[in-house]
């Protein structure tokens, strides 16, 4: 890889609104990005993608993708790791996060393992191949308890708050593959993006997040608790990066339980959380990330001010063709920023786009991009 | 237009380093691009423009350019108000700002007419059509004078400082169509931002900007003069946005003389010495022209902290490919961002890029810029 502007080119497999972002961050530093997403003209594509059209598991396309960038990187964990590692092998090409910490994090089981070996604070858990297991859980750390398929779920999906096997059997059929936790009653949730460069690691601020349905809705940052708590949030997600090898930014969520601090869920690559950093901080995570992987040096991680985050997630009850109104009325509220993932159709819950607003007063900020939110409807095209 | 997103196509005259970073604002808000630009593969054509391939003033390309938008805007000066009038008038799209506001920029005697006869100050001066004229000039206004052509220079090109008619023949040739200004003292250049909405005006921070060689070297934000030179400079902006009647960002350079202010020249487009906004202000000139000229609510141009921007340069004495080494360098100082324009060629004195710091101290910010700039070289392509 040169040295040189322009002449770097990241490959990312995955195209969503995250590669759409690190797209958009790539272009003033002059990195070009190519993508493999299966979606013709995904939402990575307008800030100057090229596009691969491929599944996330078409060893062809990523042996592609290898070929033409001079770094692979992933913005879904649906990336799998034992391909990356067979083509970074065949291609030469440096993958990061490496397929050795993606092992990690696409397995919920594995992951808390290898963060409770790490001495790091965790929910108890079990391992679930049967019946058996699961009563044994319920047993040693009551109901009800979170039973998690171990790969494959995000946004909550593959997640369920259960209290008997016939409901564990009810969703999710067959009780393998399954990881039980123990249900903690958390006075907060925290994230945090955390970066590890090639000479260095270095964190963002603690966020609070705010879920419904599992689904993140809201950050605030920075989180109003006590300093203690940022403090232990901070440390632990530098020890959280010290447990992987390869470069890029990781979203690290956290339950604060009583004044201490879990790991409950690590994201190896940018996240839904540290989307208030476009705005928010000096550097944003996206920029990070393309720094952190090319090997570049990381930018500067510090809070500008206070700013809260709103995803615009899509509604009704099934998929369809649309279109949002209202964004001249949000683009009225001063402060406002808009960000549209141009993702051409509407599905329940589906992240759409989001609104941050900053200032020196955290809860008007928040009551900013709840108060447009609001303002945002979505249409069904009429054909 | 449809009032929702996505949906609005922005039609852009030019498709240079402005019309990349319109692109880069339009594409967060779900606004499309397209532009026409004679260069294949132009700067705006990466944050997602379809380019129409053609030049300034090829009326089939601005034609279909007109078919393919909501709205016309330009980012060059070489666009021709006669063409975009006529192409409006047969297309039915607006054209914003409005080609009468473009034949008043484009013509240097006609501006300082206008601004004249408005009762804004600007430097004396004189219509030179013959060596007669400024015979004349040069007693009425004393000497030496700035020689301008009255259209198409730019950056400096096209002017001249001058005390001979002998002199002036041999940088213009013929002597017409160029205004004589009396020479200004000035203590310092300023330059704010004003944009003109559906519903109102609002102006951007005052900057000190830095030229050599007639060219923009740095832009200081906020410009460190008194309060009342200050105020004065955003008042005679909002008296020059009341001199136009379409929509968008114009860019108002000045001159700061014994506490007075002056108009110097006015660019009806995002400018050069508006660039810092993109970290320094809440909303910047390029979302701002966007949604200006779309119709759209305009963003607050609030000042988010002291920024200086310096350009990057093309060296050398001759065009050739080539690319910047040092920017892995840049990047280790801690707040400085990179704007890298995607230009193939460099060329003496062209605009490559561009780097801002933002913090609370501005001459830190300044020697930040001023230092991440000797970091940076330019390399010939070796083929």
């Amino acid at each position: 890889m040169t040295d040189s502007v322009p002449g770097r080119t990241l490959g990312i497999v995955g195209g969503g609104q995250l590669g759409r972002m690190l797209g958009e961050a790539a272009l003033p530093l002059g990195v070009e990005t190519i993508v493999v997403d299966p979606t013709p003209d995904c939402p990575a594509v307008p800030p100057g993608a090229e596009q691969i059209v491929g599944d996330f598991d078409d060893t062809t396309a990523i042996e592609e993708l290898a070929e033409k960038a001079d770094v692979l990187t992933l913005e879904i964990e649906l990336a799998d790791p034992e391909i990356l590692a067979s083509v970074g092998k065949t291609t030469g090409t440096p993958i990061h996060p490496v397929p050795k910490d993606l092992r990690v994090t696409r397995d919920k089981l594995e992951e808390k393992q290898v963060l409770a070996g790490a001495g790091i604070s965790v929910a108890d858990f079990r391992s679930v191949e049967s019946p058996a297991d699961l009563e044994i859980a319920f047993e040693e750390l009551g109901k009800p308890l979170m039973l998690k398929a171990r790969r494959g779920g995000y946004d909550g999906r593959g997640n369920a708050l259960l209290d008997s096997v016939e409901a564990a059997r009810d969703s999710f059929g067959e009780l393998s593959g399954l990881i039980a936790e123990e249900l903690i009653d958390f006075d907060r949730e925290l994230s945090l993006m955390g970066v590890r460069g090639q000479t260095g690691a270095d964190t963002y601020p603690v966020a609070e997040t705010v879920h419904e349905d599992e689904i993140l809705r809201e950050t605030l940052v920075p989180a109003q608790t006590d300093d203690q708590v940022l403090e232990q949030a901070e440390a632990v997600a530098l020890d959280v990066l010290e447990m992987f090898e390869g470069r890029g930014v990781f979203g690290i969520e956290l339950f604060e339980v009583d004044g201490e601090v879990l790991v409950n869920e690590i994201a190896p690559r940018p996240h839904n959380s540290g989307h208030y950093t476009i705005e928010g901080t000096v550097t944003s995570q996206f920029e990070n990330h393309v720094r952190a992987v090319l090997g570049l040096p990381l930018g500067s991680t510090e809070l500008r001010e206070p700013t809260a985050m709103a995803n615009l997630l899509g509604d009704g009850n099934e998929a369809r063709k649309g279109s949002v109104s209202g964004v001249e009325d949000v683009l009225s509220m001063p402060g406002v920023h808009f960000h549209w993932y141009g993702k051409e159709e509407i599905r329940p819950l589906r992240k759409m786009g989001h609104l941050t607003a900053s200032g020196p007063d955290l809860p008007e900020n928040r009551t900013v991009v709840t108060d447009a939110l609001e303002r945002l409807h979505f249409d069904t095209e009429v054909n």
